[in-house]
């Protein structure tokens, strides 16, 4: 079994090869040719910490991948950074572990990321007036670098819930070229931005229905457990397309799921991003509507970074 | 992040050490005290594979544990073992990946093996007559090997499907110092043994309840999936004692899974070997009693041996 460490793995991810393999592990999976085993999740509340378990296998495939993610969140006390994992990469025909990632969970912080850009490529208006990231930590980041394939706008609004960290975060994005306004009032970002990304670990709305403009996308990806929420159901249901990763997992625990338990919303109204992928839902019709995407994570994006990633470190 | 290799892991594990491990894994796990989420699990038809991932956390360690197991049962034909896997530990106080271990699959052999040599030490008989084996392949020898430490016997009857494997196996028991006879016939080891030990991957019963003589402890390890079976449900029913790894397994997909379903036994029959050991649940009181030993292998067996052995390892 080869090992492989971050700084191989982030030298040799193919960012574009990456969004391909992405979209057709999300397209694979809405057709339900993924093999998506129920997540294992793990709490340790002594230390503050939660682990899960993410493994999938793609029909056709020659590997499966089984990712370890971990979220310790007194580890920057002991300085550690927060997040952690890798990803097993093993044979599909003969079962013999072929890889191991050690990416310290960086695979899937640009896996997270790249969804983000895939869901604003497919919806956002046509139009960016200004682009709004509520967050300000890894992901925050990312997904603002990712936005860059996708828009020409250079213009961000950012919410944070300190000084020191908007301050951080208005540095990082003035290095890739954005202009940036910091606040620590949220409605201002959904004022001013009419292309929205969540990115906190919030369990409670963040963002209120009644501050939305007409027109605006907004990509959630903080719900990834029972218990967060960035929205208010009532904006979720004032949305005019709801696209998600994942039916069953957004149904569980996503965004989606508090407005669905609230009655707000129909489970027929969702429609997962593989089927927007293939064509088979719809997705933005005019530059007034208000669209939304639930990112919850799935297993599928990680056998695809990963064989991805694979294939590039091994060529040669 | 320590990697090691089969070499290593074989040379170094302490078997009474891990005895004790288990024990106490068993214990904590009846107990309520071991995370165990839902194991995962893939089918690979076309290679005709299948692999299992079970993770687990003792409440109080300082570790916990993943394990990947597979099986691909073509693979001899590739020059290749059918059975492969390895274990990964990480830190349950930071996160962190502490370990890989490379056993492939060994230490999931091992801690089957203990885990019959624990049902045997509580419920064989006072006197065992002869050891009897059903099956001739690796877990068939480890048993055996492990119940060497339990009885003075010395005397087995293995039934095989195939001469070649009986006489490997015969030439094996030997050289453990075994008088041995072989058969293709299962009606003869229940006769003439009262210590037995199922260890095939059978999905039909080899073992009918007429055959049984009083007196015996069965301990069954092959079923450990859905669709297999070494006993008569009938059997099972005649059992004065059934001891099971976990309820839940055990029932779900275990051996006393068929006499559940055909109502040939009730639920409140079955005790934890955990509860067993621990004292809360009645094993054997007297030597007509037939017992039955029915081991699904649960995850907790993995956290424990695997910190059991990383200690060694370690340790200077």
């Amino acid at each position: 079994m080869k090992v492989f460490s971050k700084q191989e793995i982030t030298a040799r991810l193919d960012m574009e090869l990456a969004v391909q393999c992405l979209e057709q592990g999300f397209i694979a999976f809405s057709q339900g040719k993924v093999q998506v085993p129920p997540v294992q999740a793990f709490a340790f509340p002594q230390a503050n910490g939660d682990c899960c378990i993410k493994s999938a296998h793609v029909e056709g495939s020659d590997t499966f991948t089984v990712k370890l993610s971990t979220g310790f969140y007194d580890n920057p006390s002991k300085g550690l950074p927060s997040n952690d994992g890798l990803m097993l990469v093993a044979s599909a025909s003969t079962g013999q572990p072929l890889a191991l990632l050690q990416d310290e969970g960086w695979l899937t912080c640009i896996r997270t990321a790249l969804a983000g850009r895939i869901a604003a490529r497919l919806l956002a208006p046509a139009t960016v007036k200004a682009i709004g990231i509520l967050g300000t930590g890894t992901q925050a980041r990312m997904q603002l670098e990712q936005l860059g394939a996708v828009t020409p706008c250079r213009s961000v609004v950012v919410w944070g819930r300190g000084d020191a960290e908007l301050a951080a975060y208005k540095a990082f994005a003035n290095g890739l070229g954005y202009e940036v306004r910091v606040t620590r009032n949220a409605e201002e970002v959904a004022r001013a931005a009419n292309l929205i990304v969540c990115a906190t670990p919030s369990r409670e709305p963040l963002l209120q229905r009644e501050w939305l403009q007409p027109g605006t996308h907004i990509t959630a990806v903080g719900a990834d457990a029972p218990g967060k929420q960035e929205l208010d159901p009532a904006l979720v249901a004032r949305a005019d397309r709801i696209i998600v990763d994942s039916l069953y997992q957004c149904s569980q625990y996503g965004e989606v799921s508090h407005a669905l338990k609230a009655g707000l919303i129909k489970a027929q109204q969702l429609a997962e991003l593989g089927a927007l992928l293939e064509g088979r839902a719809t997705g933005r019709e005019h530059d007034e509507q208000i669209t939304l995407a639930d990112l919850t994570g799935v297993a599928v994006q990680d056998a695809q970074i990963s064989s991805c990633v694979l294939a590039s470190l091994t060529a040669g």
